[in-house]
């Protein structure tokens, strides 16, 4: 459940009941052992592992992992195919990983973004009727938000400006999360052409996740951060913050 | 620095400059040893110090502190006084402590909060007008939310609407911690009588901090979550949300 009903009391308005947004813990383990507990909206899990671990640089894809289940509740296991070392999902990058699916981060993290950028894609260049059209697109997609407003999206878009592998979350960063763990698991990770629409803000981990698995068009609903455009710039990303339907800001674009 | 010029190309309205919030990360050692890096906007570092650690358990006043410096750039240093365990703070709960500034919370969170919540201030009855007045009072009060659009702010108000220790960061449990720590350096952590304002939803780490230290009375401008909701009632906190001049949502109060 995405939703759940809540008794609440307005003001002015007296008794009612309000629909919000579910926030459950879900516990990460990479071959049986903890690696990292994330505060997510419960949907689309196996995804939100899969991906965590791809955009956390712990695999490359979907070869990597041998298998992916719920083995308890709020609880999935991920099993690492041989050779991938299961190390790099604990111990010593431990906090690592804990902390980055939520706006934090390490310095491995921004050591491992400079080593996975070499693998990405060119920029193109969307086209600005079709990306003014896309925050109505996700609104229409997103019926949690409408009832909750708490609720994040994040989607994949392509150049005719159809929304693919649209997923919701309480937080920006797993609903990122569950749009690369689709990808995984469906052994679609090639992003060229592609772009990625999150309706929150764009923070560094934001840009850090689309930039670490290869998707070279970022746009969002809101401010971009200084560290956010950094990354962006450094890997040639076209970033785009507050799209509306009149306008957008370009923060980010290759230089040519 | 809280915010920065940065060039941007607008669509329509081409090339200009736009003020972005400073996104950079922040260490935080316990006795030299590194604790959590969190992504925060620079500025009262040693507040969001001295709060996190406070918020997430491992100090319970000023009196555990026995230096609290900058020691390089984006480092902050905290040295506990004796008896005090810097074993929280790092080893087996690393993960946690760098994880839940930002949403991300272990188990071992849960369990402390419901040790901690025995010193709970009773939630006080905010007097209606007052409260909606708060969300103008917070914004003249931001002047870089107006410019940026991406800073979140925290502050704590009096029964008169009087706000006290506002802070702002890119990270809302950020701006939270840095008020706390605020009060931490202060000596001033009995929050009876106060309440706490935060400019964005309100997710379960909000609410856990607050009731950590034992805050009875919050309110957001945003959503809340499901187990957030669930953290202030059993706390018996009176927890607000939707704040505006024209309404509000009680999603939480005291059952009397």
């Amino acid at each position: 459940m995405q939703t759940r009903n809540s008794r609440v009391r307005r003001v002015p308005g007296g008794d009612g009941a309000d629909a919000v947004v579910v926030e459950e813990p879900l516990e990460i383990r990479v071959e049986g052992v903890p690696a990292a507990i994330t505060m997510r909206t419960p949907g689309h899990d196996l995804d939100l592992a899969a991906g965590f671990l791809c955009t956390e640089g712990v695999i490359d894809g979907p070869d990597d992992i041998t298998a992916l289940a719920v083995v308890a509740e709020n609880v999935v296991d991920v099993r690492l195919a041989e050779g991938v070392p299961a190390a790099r999902a604990r111990s010593a990058d431990r906090a690592l990983y804990a902390s980055s699916s939520c706006g934090i981060c390490g310095k491995a993290s921004l050591d491992r973004l400079r080593v996975k950028s070499a693998a990405m894609a060119p920029a193109w260049q969307p086209d600005e009727a079709m990306l003014r059209a896309l925050p109505e697109r996700l609104r229409l997609a997103q019926p949690a938000f409408d009832a909750t407003g708490g609720l994040h999206a994040a989607a994949l878009f392509d150049a005719a400006g159809a929304l693919h592998d649209l997923r919701e979350d309480v937080g920006r960063h797993n609903a990122l999360d569950k749009v690369v763990g689709a990808r995984v698991r469906a052994d679609a990770l090639d992003f060229a052409g592609l772009g990625l629409i999150v309706s929150s803000r764009a923070g560094f981990e934001i840009v850090l996740k689309a930039r670490v698995v290869g998707i070279p068009v970022v746009a969002v609903l809101g401010a971009p951060t200084s560290l956010a455009i950094d990354a962006a710039r450094e890997a040639g990303m076209l970033l785009i913050a507050w799209l509306r339907a009149e306008r957008f800001v370009v923060v980010s674009e290759p230089t040519h």
